[in-house]
């Protein structure tokens, strides 16, 4: 969280509940040592760990395994000018276990670009931060 | 961009395109050696310059003035299952400059969550990637 930005900081509850409702989020690691940020369909294990399905073959897998990433949500509403986002940093790991690759296979996320070879990736939820802004300026005001 | 993961590439031009329909990003960097992310409101500078406006006050200004920064906006449609996302890397400056501070104070971006001392920070378009889906899967599909 950032000070003196006039947003409501959210607890670790209230930030868990939010990253329930949206079905994307982006992962944000390091790539070629600059920041890089790619947006991925994603579910929430019971406690609170995310889970990522993607592609074995995928750079991205080998970009993040074993290092601490962080995962971010939003949602923002341009009627009620209104808006969250969350963010969990943790270590990210690919899922080896059979037995909890098979269990994934059946209940855990699907990919919106399925590969033949996919793997899961957790993101162990670490640190869980989340901001609300309630009422603030149009999302449109940025438009000269 | 990563291989093997189905979505088709978008070149500079079509990035940019997208990035002037939507008024919210995500400012990816590094906080305390740990990956950050934070969305916020910007404005695209005619040469394809990222614009944000914040608290001169606020972390995110000294976490990233100086540093090179990857900034993220996206796109989903859950009726048509497609969806873009576009990433802009580059070095992040703060506009100290008086007389291009007044202009953007009338042309650039406003912000979500306005403070008494605000500044303008560009983000250079050194590197620009885009990626686009076009009739994945449902966004809904995890769903348990």
């Amino acid at each position: 969280m950032y000070a003196n930005d006039g947003f409501r900081e959210l607890d670790r509850q209230e930030c868990l509940q939010l990253l329930a409702k949206v079905p994307v989020g982006r992962i944000v690691h390091t790539r070629q040592a600059l920041p890089a940020v790619l947006p991925v369909n994603f579910a929430l294990d019971g406690d609170g760990t995310v889970l990522l399905r993607t592609s074995a073959a995928s750079e991205l897998v080998r970009a993040i395994h074993g290092s601490v990433v962080a995962f971010e949500a939003d949602q923002v509403d341009p009627d009620t000018q209104s808006g969250w986002s969350v963010v969990v940093t943790g270590a990210a790991t690919v899922v080896t276990d059979a037995a909890e690759h098979e269990r994934l296979v059946r209940t855990g996320p699907r990919s919106w670009a399925p590969a033949p070879h996919e793997v899961f990736v957790r993101i162990a939820p670490e640190l869980v931060t989340g901001r609300e802004l309630v009422g603030g300026r149009s999302l449109y005001g940025l438009t000269p």
